[in-house]
């Protein structure tokens, strides 16, 4: 391991008492927790009473001089962890977490350092019971079913952050601090909460501010003392996923206007700046995740994540992750491949198939259109791989919902979407997809291209930026405090909007200049 | 039981929540805090995890009107307990437990009426140990003999409160909040705290605000959710036994300046009103507490607790503690005969006996002088019962030490003991000691009678005011912050001091007006 110098904003201090006196005979407990409290901005600090009993002989032992561990516990801000100063320790570690419906990731970190200390992912254990979260909610709907879904996640989470710190060279008993980030559904039932009131009218959570738990009431295999941070949600349907996201693009600090979308089966939306902070999220359909009839697939390898066809020839060129053979497509490759089609002419403004156009590539089944994307002899399923009518229907869906969403929520506040100074795309989908696809299919709105950008895994960035950062648990508290939730009212004007967008890349194309430029420039369908 | 009404001003309440809607979708575990938070003087409330699962479920049945026990936790405020309004169910009990060096009382009340269901005391059983804290902070000296002392007192006070509850008709796990008031080491000891430090100079707590415990961590057979909030001290010699007193007399609001005295081995005092307070505490010696060489006893039955004596025939009337035939004598006891003995002209103004007005009464055995106070044939041990000259030079010193800290403490705040409002006298002691004699000796000073009450165990009646107001544990913080302790700094101006007081009733006479008056109508010495 290299050597990195002690994080100085991190959660683990390193502090000097005043020694006691005639004068000054303040207990050790207070001594301790005032110091750490106006180290951490004026913060009020506890100890873990079961740091108490070796306390006094700790801060003799060390002349008043100690290493401690402070994060957020139930009590507020709580020393889990203490030691004399430069005594010969082993690292203390911490998790970062981010459940995500389908997939867990996870990052073991130094707390002392701030290091990466490896990170890794893997299926969440409730796929099994059902992939979607509604069917989990519905599964717990009894007690027994709760407690059996948080088993599941928590042991997969124990297990995996086990062999992640084994890896690394350690024990998960010596991890003292973990984060969590997730949706609700999935943070309420890791932590073993009833969600059937998230499904019901009018859609409540059992709690926004889960805070800190200890370690072991979860039963995860971590340090005696070791507090789980929950992040705060403001509802059922935005998550402490997004706060995390959030607080790790920044956006609520900065003072330009900037927009954060994490795309999926559900497309949540955030927009503000640091004095204010929109949100909303709406159900944008599987066509983005993958989810389609049998092409479908998420983004893993031999997936096409993109595609390009020339204009002229019409020919499609693909690329696949890890440059496997293609078994299917993901939603980066199905948004290139709808552009490419669009700007060739293969598919009309209204999502057609258009059969003049797309000639040798056509089959037809019961009346169904199917576009060979990629023929049987290059696929890795043995198979053509097909992309039908009703696929491209269930696309057309997808980008019309995304950008009435956007365009709703910014006309809620009055924001024009060209004034925005960034637009963060999250997720997977936020790393692979190719804005000027998105953009020519009407899906994102036609801003300059630099402005876009896809940050990655934002949930899992954002627990980890929460380890790290002395006082972000404050930070991620104000920002779940500060969101405005614009509950999508599905009324006529929201359906007159959707309508509109359904067509490519939208009925009115003078929102969308680069694509009418590129449609002059391309020959006619 | 008799019917009571709910205590208004209590820790649990019946709240009616505001109703969930689109416009209004905070989670349910928020929406039941902050309501129960206006309810309680805008305080953050939160809620224990383990009422979490069920909390849906319980705010649908009751139409979101519930009833819920508050109390201080260690996350501030927590909701520990939690039923549908008006829903059928068994008391919720509370346990008040003052922890005394020698006995410790515990008192059963109903949380939501505050009816008192009953009280009883009970040997410390640390008193096996060592009868006094000095050898059993030697005992605590291991981390081994501090678990044990813990474990001793905290399986009589399990075990006890257990009997208590049973006797009023109920289990022990009904109770589900507890407060416990006692000097700094006893609460130490209570909570398994090493003490070493608090008997070395600078004499340093581990903790000053011990705060709340969760009843299983301490091993307290009460309910699984219960809490027990632990007074705070403001030092090894200011514990939270005091600052139940304060809280319990009220002279903390006052507007006018009162005075708290506790009188044993160490004698505590505090003075001050509703901007100030200021305490000290000092060695006052065994003779005020029964601490004799062969006669002294604690207020028990047998002990004589009154005494007089005919100015004029030098004749010595007594009243035992309920009536049984006199064993030894206690501290009251003492004071009352010194007083006589004084008046009467017995005993000099040095505190020496003085033989020829003694005539019969007085035994000499190496050169050492007894006073017979009760002769064999009256006495219920069948020898007679004496005290001797050491006894009233032990007396001596106790009085002047009592009088110098009193002393010490008015002249550091520059108040007149005259212009105390009133004189409150805690304890056993304070509740059988006779003002008249006390002031005769000079121990307390010349004020007007009225002024002196005794308030009986306020450490018990401060643990159990805070069971039966919201908002108390803040109180009880507010004082313990608002004392300013004077270390009482044994030095030549005290000595003198001392010296001055080790007269009867003092050197200068002229402070204790109504004995000068008194003397001049007694025969001379």
């Amino acid at each position: 391991m290299n050597f990195s110098p002690i994080n100085p904003v991190g959660w683990v201090r390193q502090i000097s008492l005043p020694r006691p006196g005639i004068g000054d005979n303040t207990a050790d407990a207070e001594r301790l927790c005032q110091a750490l409290g106006r180290e951490l901005g004026n913060r009020q600090v506890r100890i873990d009473w079961r740091l108490l009993p070796e306390l006094p002989q700790m801060l003799r032992q060390g002349d008043f001089c100690v290493k401690a561990t402070v994060f957020p516990g139930r009590e507020g801000l709580v020393v889990i962890g203490l030691a004399p100063a430069n005594s010969h320790s082993l690292p203390i570690l911490g998790l970062a977490v981010d459940i995500g419906t389908t997939r867990v990731a996870i990052r073991l970190v130094d707390m002392e350092t701030g290091q990466n200390l490896g990170e890794t992912s893997f299926d969440n254990p409730q796929v099994a019971v059902g992939p979607d979260i509604l069917s989990r909610i519905h599964f717990a709907h009894s007690p027994e079913g709760a407690s059996e879904l948080a088993g599941q996640i928590r042991s997969a989470i124990g297990r995996e952050s086990q062999a992640l710190a084994q890896r690394a060279g350690f024990d998960a008993t010596r991890i003292l601090a973990a984060s969590v980030a997730g949706n609700t559904a999935m943070s309420h039932l890791f932590l073993g909460l009833p969600t059937a009131n998230m499904i019901r009218e009018p859609y409540i959570p059992v709690i926004n501010h889960p805070g800190s738990w200890e370690a072991h009431a979860l039963d995860l295999p971590f340090a005696p003392l070791a507090r789980v941070f929950v992040f705060p949600n403001i509802g059922s349907y935005f998550g402490g996923d997004l706060v995390a996201g959030i607080m790790q693009t920044g956006m609520d600090q900065k003072q330009e206007v900037t927009m954060l979308v994490d795309v999926g089966t559900n497309a949540e939306v955030v927009v503000g700046n640091r004095d204010w902070l929109m949100a909303c999220a709406g159900a944008a359909g599987p066509a983005l995740e993958g989810g389609m009839s049998r092409i479908g697939m998420t983004a893993a390898p031999g997936a096409i994540d993109r595609v390009s066809i020339d204009p002229k020839t019409r020919s499609i060129a693909w690329h696949t992750i890890e440059n496997k053979p293609p078994v299917g497509i993901c939603g980066s490759g199905v948004i290139d491949l709808a552009a490419g089609l669009f700007l060739a002419g293969m598919m009309d403004i209204r999502g057609k198939l258009v059969p003049e156009a797309c000639s040798g590539r056509l089959l037809e089944k019961d009346g169904l259109l199917s576009l060979v994307v990629v023929e049987k002899a290059l696929s890795g399923t043995g198979e053509n791989l097909c992309l039908d009518q009703t696929d491209l229907d269930s696309l057309t869906r997808s980008k019309a919902a995304m950008y009435t969403i956007l365009r709703t929520l910014t006309l809620s506040v009055g924001v024009e979407m060209q004034n925005l100074a960034a637009f963060f795309v999250a997720g997977t989908f936020g790393s692979y997809i190719d804005p000027e696809s998105a953009v020519t299919i009407g899906m994102l709105p036609d801003l300059d291209r630099s402005i876009f950008s896809g940050v990655g895994n934002t949930s899992l960035e954002g627990a980890a930026l929460l380890l790290a950062q002395a006082g972000s648990d404050e930070k991620a508290r104000k920002i779940a405090g500060r969101i405005t939730y614009l509950e999508l009212n599905v009324n006529q004007e929201f359906m007159n909007r959707f309508s509109a967008a359904k067509f490519y890349p939208h009925t009115d194309i003078a929102r969308f200049p680069s694509v009418a430029k590129k449609l002059g420039a391309a020959p006619a369908a």
